[in-house]
């Protein structure tokens, strides 16, 4: 492989030049911070060490990138990660790599092994997409008054459960739990029948603000280090029978998926895009100027034991119907400290039509329309032996800019 | 100071020679793991090395013992941790301690900082106090249905933020938040008008599940470590507009406050009393034999800003319909993986008597009968320079174990 093949092949994978996202890989049982070219991996110390014109990174501890996380880099900040990334960049498109210092820098994805890419200290997920809120309160509340008189006034969000977040390719055991069959009836116990997927996005800290201090709005992109795709797998019926008063607890907190790279603000620039309109006047703290969302094109996958594929929804991440800047700014507005490293997931991304419904909930819709598969099979939700993958990514220039997988197993 | 008076001084402070809680202090610029006995503190490390007859605990890594938090000491797993607890009791009762060593090893409280004690990954919040479930539910949703079908079928919980627990002794700013001044109209924003407390205990996981292998009930004191106290700060105007249908998030995640010294279960072995019976057949992983509640009395102060102190509850840990092995087996019979140094908080801890009710909201009943204080003032809420300390202590022998202060001061 040469460089040169390399920027040609990647073009069309999620990890062209343009993407240039971070990670966690090991190799020879050693941890270390990365980036991703096509099918290779980049070893960040090797190239600011062995590269020239990197002096200005030389200084860098080096316990920041021989690490098990990428936190110590984020926490380095977007004055040093946003420059060392685009120096990477015009250095690869310089071309000058030998070839036994291209082996030095990048390894084949084959030859590694892909980390959890974060020590993730809180995560919250959001509730942000008007179709999903509107689609459940159709199905489980007033179809002629589906949102609730809070949404529009602000992006309601709650705690999830960082310890269970996984990584893309990790199986995920069906959860058991309580559930009631029939209204008024006591609950049984066993495992989960209705479970399902959520299709989020989220993006993670970069930068903290302290306890009691507020991120204004206007400030938000600046601690937003960058983003992941999320699969929130959800047991509905767990979840029906415990939610009232306390919210999702059991129903979500057996497991949630990420993909490995995190793609960095910078890199999905391209894609910045207008939101949808806001229905309802937001509190001057909401208020956002400019174009706050991303044009990210999803889709999802649902792989059954015998191998069929089928594409079951495509949406995208511009649909949000609360942006991330506007989340944040919420989360924050009480003084609740951000630490670097803490996700922040957007809730099921759903859009009008009725294949980008982002759960299978939704897509058949409460189990009166089950999902088609392409070998004939139906489904409402996950049998076990199926599998979920996320897609994530858009084009710039002819130039793929993606999240890569972000897959998990029923067991 | 010589040994023989400090344990007779101690007996009748929280830290007696029944106690010997853990904690994290500060001295001379290191962070180190901790015991107390009245108002000194004592160097494990320096205990292990310096006394005879602590051959068993020679071996521990260094680091364990010179680390920010008590997270790697309780790894060590309870099979280290409560022999060396024991031998420590042991050998203080011994007294053979000359001038020197006794310096070397016990420093008084004035000398150290007090620090964090946990590296706390997830915080869940419980709803375990039937007294308190029906006063919110007679209170807001039906005074003659108050309790929620699920409640008496499971110990309903929700997740916290970890990242906005802070050490007794922190001030609380008051938070800002959108809030609903009458039904139907549109939300303000403004600093918080109804900010409350929760008088809550909460649990110190000691040990691991790994995630999709749930902890039976009868081996859920193995996973405990030991408990604090615990005041879950909430902001009722901005929890009622924002909590349905996802549950609490700004409306608490501003601040919680909890004591420095973790009691282990050992200490409060002498307290353990039987919960109060449950109405309603549990199923089958919610079954305990035997008593798994604590009697721990608690009260909770209020400081006006001209010094007057209230005791404005007195409350008692064994009121809990819910019991900690209850909650734990609960939290991961779907596979959910508990993580050493995670906190499961009881909610708040109310008993029959209506002062020992334990937030503001129902010691005045929604602001219906006003809270009167010893300085002829009276409260509904908190306002800003009042400060809550809570108060948690039994006695065995006429020796007290208790907690110590778990105080905050609202700005």
């Amino acid at each position: 492989m040469d460089i040169l093949k390399l920027l040609k092949d990647s073009k069309s994978s999620d990890f062209s030049i343009r993407n240039l996202p971070f990670g966690i890989v090991e190799e020879n049982g050693t941890r270390y911070v990365a980036s991703r070219l096509g099918d290779y991996v980049i070893d960040i110390r090797s190239f600011v060490n062995l590269m020239g014109g990197m002096e200005d990174f030389n200084h860098i501890d080096d316990k920041v990138f021989h690490n098990d996380y990428l936190n110590d880099f984020i926490a380095l900040g977007k004055s040093v990660t946003v420059p060392l990334r685009k120096a990477i960049q015009a250095k690869i498109e310089e071309l000058r790599f030998s070839e036994s210092i291209f082996k030095m820098i990048f390894s084949h994805i084959d030859q590694v092994k892909v980390c959890m890419p974060l020590k993730i200290g809180d995560y919250t997920d959001f509730y942000s997409s008007i179709e999903h809120a509107t689609n459940v309160g159709k199905m489980f509340r007033d179809p002629n008054n589906p949102l609730l008189p809070n949404w529009l006034h602000m992006p309601i969000g709650y705690h999830g459960r960082a310890s269970s977040i996984v990584l893309s390719g990790t199986d995920v055991h069906r959860p058991s739990g309580q559930f009631q069959v029939n209204e008024g009836e006591a609950p049984q116990f066993g495992p989960s029948r209705n479970l399902d997927i959520e299709l989020e996005m989220a993006f993670v800290i970069g930068k903290e603000n302290p306890l009691g201090q507020p991120i204004p709005i206007d400030k938000a992109e600046d601690y937003i280090f960058g983003m992941l795709t999320f699969n929130d797998w959800s047991a509905r019926d767990i979840q029906r029978w415990e939610y009232v008063p306390l919210g999702p607890f059991l129903g979500k907190n057996f497991a949630s998926t990420i993909s490995p790279w995190v793609v960095t603000l910078e890199a999905l620039e391209p894609f910045r895009v207008q939101g949808p309109e806001q229905k309802t006047a937001v509190l001057d703290y909401l208020k956002v100027e400019g174009a706050k969302n991303y044009d990210i094109g999803l889709e999802v996958d649902l792989i059954c034991p015998d191998g069929a594929v089928t594409t079951i929804c495509r949406s995208n991440f511009k649909y949000m119907y609360w942006n991330m800047c506007q989340q944040l700014a919420h989360h924050t507005v009480n003084g609740c400290n951000m630490r670097i490293g803490d996700l922040c997931a957007s809730g099921t991304i759903s859009g009008e039509a009725e294949d980008s419904f982002g759960s299978m909930m939704e897509l058949a819709w409460k189990g009166t329309k089950p999902i088609k598969l392409s070998n004939g099979e139906e489904r409402k939700f996950l049998l076990n032996g199926d599998a979920i993958d996320i897609r994530a990514y858009n084009v710039v220039d002819g130039f793929r800019v993606g999240f890569g997988p972000c897959c998990g197993k029923i067991v």
